[in-house]
């Protein structure tokens, strides 16, 4: 193991746990185990997969971890402090997160006496019991435990010396870590700064000043302390650093409920935070958790903390995608540092000056995060940007060529009818080609009828599609079934098409979406279309506009097989810039 | 005028400007001119409007701003400085700055070394030339100048001295305001923080060290200092209060690229700053622009400065959502402050506690932003959730009952099948109706048949519905064409049940939106389509699921009629929480 020249955070993701609480999002088994072990290839150390024993998908996702475990990073489990006037030891949500048979347990407890009071309805002193009680057990079973304390930030505003006695509580019953919770993300930065500030040096003087030494992580890995009856679970193979850590580690968790929950993390780091909690995508309740999307090249790449490896910091990108396509949710095209418009340039100004330098327009290399410089263009493109865009379709044009104004123009005309090409590339790479005389006619549409019938129960093939295409001069009429309009259209076009093109066979639609363009005038207005089509390793954006839904989705799903043939017929072209 | 007892920060919006740079976002003159007459309601005292001259639509909307001027907001031209080795007085840009009539001109201008001898390819002498004689120019022609240091931090930390010049240069050339740009985003905020208060404490020291005073806003109201020569456009009716300012006024303009862009603005208030620049919902190119729907009450409600009026402030989610509307772009759910999530309770702790007592689990009180609290049904939902909910329809359900359970488990199976009541809560009313027996049946869905028949050119009435339904058992058969299947399949149902139910001739559909749930089988996936539906005064949503786009469709549009007519038969009933 290598000693680590900067200081280590210790990375906590929740997005299998808080995450899922955001709204509209909901996972699946199969969905949490995916993610979890791409979080563990990113090199996150703790992974909170959920409360087993509160949900009975938690159980089997843990379950399931049991029989195929991550490679390195450490799963962990999540649940309350016991309820009050009960034990520990008795207690059945306990036994739930013992027989999950991780080594590390997340627990949290109260740290605001009225969340105790009014919402426990138990005691100030019961409180105490229930966190020490708690710790206690889950360490004599031999489980190293993170103490979450929840509300803390409120809770040290409202009642100082009890929310510093919960943590003392957690500290001396075992707790290895103390995460400190702003859980309704009211806290500021400077406050969050001040008050972990303050939190760091009285838990040091507990420590120095009684004599007691609890566990750190490096006394585990290098065999001091009391490690033998804290690691019963063998075989870790997460690589912790041999250096000892002070004593106790302190942690932060954030919500964005004052847009800070990032500086709020960050804040909390500067003034001795160790561990920083927070989710992809910054998915959780109401305005979302700390999003460690952002952290994580902050911290790294602008603060200089060591939290995951170079090779794991440029697949960012990838990861805050691949978790918003598993969790169902369109990518925030505007998020820091992975959002497809991150690095996106639009005004013409911005344009030329970016391609001299970009570091005069871009506060971190795209490539650091896995993402990349784009050249947007839109109706407030200059002839600049329709250059530069071109040069990423390997097209060279003449800024004094009638072909380039052309573009430009027609371009604004698509525009004012409600295409957007921000977002289709593809199509834009088709209207250039056709400007410049080079879009290979593989096809021809005649026309196309769709059909539905829709009676109570019947749910499959209830329409029916007719469409006539000429290829090389020769007619095609084919008609096709599906479930809806548009796959009968696509099944009755690649029937027409696949003898002609076998590699359509390979082609999929792999997302649509639909805009309504006018919202005042409901399903009468303009409609856009974005079908997303693949080939099996790139994709690719399509636009159609019409009053018609069907016209604009026939539109985009033609350009789309149109494009994709083109991709394969001239693999000669350099075709950059566009299969994400 | 009342004097304010806490100090006083100056908003200034440049969603207009900077704000339209967002990719995905383009607005015609008729949307600007909505929303600048909107944030002069909201109190918002600078408003930037665009830079006429280099846009023909921004031309427009200043002259139309002539003709009907706003009633309290100044409104403000942007522009660059003058070119390199030109003068200030012969640039046709200028000219056109001029023309556009405003009172204060933001003229923008390089600080960082590299864009001057890189970008702009000139000398450092002569970019502060440039600074000199454009800021010089306006005030020669009566205006008054904010002057926005565009890259300040980083320039600043590239080369500090010559960055200092630039600000020097504009303050002594009669620049009121120096607004400092974190243009690429890239700053944190402790950085922002440091630089602020040194660059508070520098230009205070020019001020008092050399004896030069600049013009301050309060000169200009109370009549002191060079009021004669920089007031030459009469009656400005924003009411600026009557205490004299310290000169220089320093700003701050940030960008969200390191997701702390609201936190970078509230630290440089912290450190001096009084004017904050942002844009509504921090729309903006690239991450955004600091926003503005944060920024207010977290300035205001939580730092106790003053922004705008508490009968605004509360104003402001409903701003957030015209402004979305206006643009044309789905609003942010998770928004801080504004979102429709923002004060959403969905896990089953937080939903009885939150009942109990809000402030446990609320950082501000959501009326006091214009939003409000909403409890969220969701397959995570317990009965306690579907309890809250209920009640929220005026529905008061007892959690023993069977019908509770009931509902519970249909809702369940529901999402299963790929609904989702996150969005449709009036679906949700309907599914509750139908549980405890009290849905009235309105009418009944016989079938319905949609035929399309598009070719080339042929745009209208290009689809044709026919639809049996049956209202008190009779049965009726009506057809209808309709730009689209879904058009043509409403008109279809309103032809049908307009002599039944005169009211249906005010609803209509305000939005429409289509996901497929499963991105992997394209077409063949099934379909969610949420549908929006007003009477004018109400608005509510219902949702379909089915494989067939037009199925989905259709039921959504039924729900939402039948939700309308029971809306209007119903008002008795109290149908809180859905008209948003």
């Amino acid at each position: 193991m290598t000693t680590n020249p900067t200081p280590q955070i210790w990375l906590y993701d929740t997005t299998l746990r808080d995450g899922t609480q955001r709204e509209g999002l909901s996972v699946s088994i199969e969905d949490k185990l995916r993610i979890a072990r791409r979080l563990d290839q990113l090199g996150i150390p703790f992974i909170e997969g959920g409360w087993p024993g509160a949900n009975p998908k938690d159980v089997q996702f843990f379950w399931q971890l049991q029989e195929d475990p991550l490679k390195l990073a450490e799963i962990v489990t999540f649940c309350s402090t016991r309820r009050p006037n009960t034990t520990a030891a008795d207690e059945p949500m306990l036994q739930a997160i013992l027989a999950a048979g991780t080594r590390w347990v997340t627990i949290f407890g109260k740290s605001w006496d009225l969340h105790v009071t009014t919402g426990l309805k138990t005691t100030l002193e019961e409180n105490l019991a229930m966190i020490r009680d708690t710790v206690e057990f889950f360490c004599s079973q031999g489980r190293r435990v993170i103490y979450d304390a929840e509300h803390w930030f409120d809770g040290y505003k409202h009642n100082q010396d009890y929310a510093l006695q919960t943590l003392e509580a957690a500290l001396k019953a075992g707790a290895e870590w103390l995460v400190l919770c702003d859980t309704n993300g009211g806290t500021l930065p400077h406050e969050v700064s001040q008050i972990v500030q303050h939190v760091v040096q009285v838990t040091g003087d507990w420590v120095s000043g009684t004599g007691y030494r609890g566990l750190g992580i490096g006394d585990w890995v290098s065999g001091t302390g009391k490690e033998s009856t804290h690691s019963p679970i063998p075989n870790s193979q997460f690589p912790i650093p041999n250096s000892p850590f002070p004593i106790p580690q302190i942690g932060i968790h954030t919500h964005n409920d004052s847009d800070t929950a990032v500086a709020n993390a960050l804040a909390a780091v500067m003034a001795g935070a160790r561990m920083v909690q927070g989710t992809i995508n910054g998915y959780g309740e109401r305005c979302g958790n700390a999003n460690l999307c952002s952290l994580i090249p902050n911290l790294q790449l602008k603060l200089g903390y060591s939290c995951i490896g170079e090779h794991q910091l440029n697949q960012l990108t990838e990861v805050s995608r691949f978790v918003s396509e598993v969790v169902n949710l369109a990518p925030d095209e505007h998020a820091p540092f992975v959002g497809r418009s991150a690095f996106a340039h639009k005004g013409g100004i911005h344009v030329s000056a970016v391609e001299r330098n970009p570091l005069t327009y871009e506060h971190i290399k795209p490539e650091q995060v896995g993402n990349r410089r784009r050249i947007v263009i839109s109706e407030q493109s200059g002839l600049s940007n329709v250059l530069a865009k071109a040069r990423t379709f390997g097209i060279e044009l003449d800024k004094e060529t009638p072909e380039a104004r052309q573009i430009l123009q027609r371009l604004k005309d698509l525009e004012s009818e409600g295409y957007q090409f921000e977002a289709a590339e593809a199509s834009f790479a088709l209207l250039m080609y056709e400007a410049l005389g080079g879009r290979q006619e593989f096809f021809e549409i005649k026309g196309f009828q769709v059909h539905c019938d829709l009676v109570e129960g019947k749910e499959t093939n209830n329409a029916l599609a007719t469409v006539k295409v000429a290829v090389n001069g020769k007619n095609i009429l084919e008609a096709a079934e599906g479930n809806g309009p548009v796959a009968a259209l696509d099944a009755a076009l690649r029937k027409a098409l696949v003898n002609f093109y076998p590699q359509i066979g390979t082609f999929e639609l792999t997302d649509y979406k639909v805009r309504i363009l006018d919202g005042h005038t409901g399903t009468a207005a303009k409609t856009r279309v974005l079908a997303e089509s693949g080939n099996g390793y790139q994709r690719w954006t399509t636009v159609g506009v019409s009053t018609n839904i069907l016209a604009a989705s026939y539109q985009a799903v033609v350009e789309g097989l149109e494009y994709g043939l083109l991709l394969h017929s001239q693999a000669e072209v350099a075709v950059k810039g566009i299969g994400d």
